[in-house]
């Protein structure tokens, strides 16, 4: 059983926008996997939400998630 | 539907100048995802406007998005 | 003898979901590699486990690791 | 139109060395595409000028873009 | 002459687990590059051993290394 | 004319080892070419050379260029 497996059944994904969303989720589910508790990660939201460097490394991981969702699918070439 | 559904139609552009500027586009619309508060990211434009290390902060999450980009579009060899 | 032999036999999974677990599993080993000392390891868990930059230096590895091990399983491709 | 459009026709280059220097062109003009002031931009030179993180992560940023302009150059292969 | 002559032979390792130990060694061997000191370099081990962002920073160094040598190996696919 | 010319002929080194070596000095003339000032950049040595965190930066810039090298020598495969 792995906390991925619900979101993570494949990397392929209709459209590069379908792409970035699941960037988005398994960047999420992978703090979720470091820090369990929900609580705690929801009491840490304040720390990040407001403040512009917390922002850019989640958006930093989005990117690097996202080359490998974009390989994944070919780049969604036609 | 993605907040990138908009912007993000597609990888392929027609010269690296506009890949360029779509990687710039998801890299803001990514922080827009985690932060969806449009007041918010504007009061937030002075903490990195003027702020070095933030500005190269950013510059390196284009750098990696259009790594992803560039690949896409084969590198737009002619 | 390396403290990798036992959990990277391989670096081949059946799914992307057990792909995400296996980067999480040999990131921490890296860890334990650099710090053996496995009650130095545990008594450093509060620092990160509340911490949010922390928690997502840990998740932008899992990513980095993730991207070696999508490409391995040539993205689980059908 | 685009900041690019003038230093970005192509990312082939005739050599290595040209395509570190496009490198070095394309992530200065991300940090003018990001911050568009000269003004600020000049400003802000003594604030990396002399302090080698930033050096260093000015140079992290040239790494990342050449390794795009290396793959798009077939790495200047004979 | 090069300090990587003795550990660097090749890219090529049996295994995965024998790829991580050369991304270990490689990225220990880069610190040396840049810092011969040997006493230098030991006295600074306190200030990583029981810090867990810079026991993260050289986890990533190593993730990345590995993702080099894990191509190199073609991924040790059967 | 570019500060690089003496350095990157090539991308094509002998062996892993002088793609190493190569990954080194591009990394150490980016620095130069962002600030080209020798006494400055020589007066900044002893705020990295026994700073864990920066010598660990360096060590990651390495770590991308040998990437790069490594990818355009085909990985010194036999």
């Amino acid at each position: 059983m792995s906390v991925y497996d619900e979101i993570l059944p494949s990397l392929i994904t209709a459209t590069p926008a379908a792409g970035r969303e699941l960037a988005i989720k398994i960047a999420r589910k992978t703090i979720a996997a470091i820090q369990p508790d929900a609580d705690i990660r929801t009491k840490l939201r304040p720390d990040y939400a407001e403040d512009t460097s917390k922002l850019m490394q989640a958006g930093q991981i989005v990117a690097i998630e996202f080359q490998t969702i974009a390989a994944a699918n070919n780049y969604w070439r036609k």
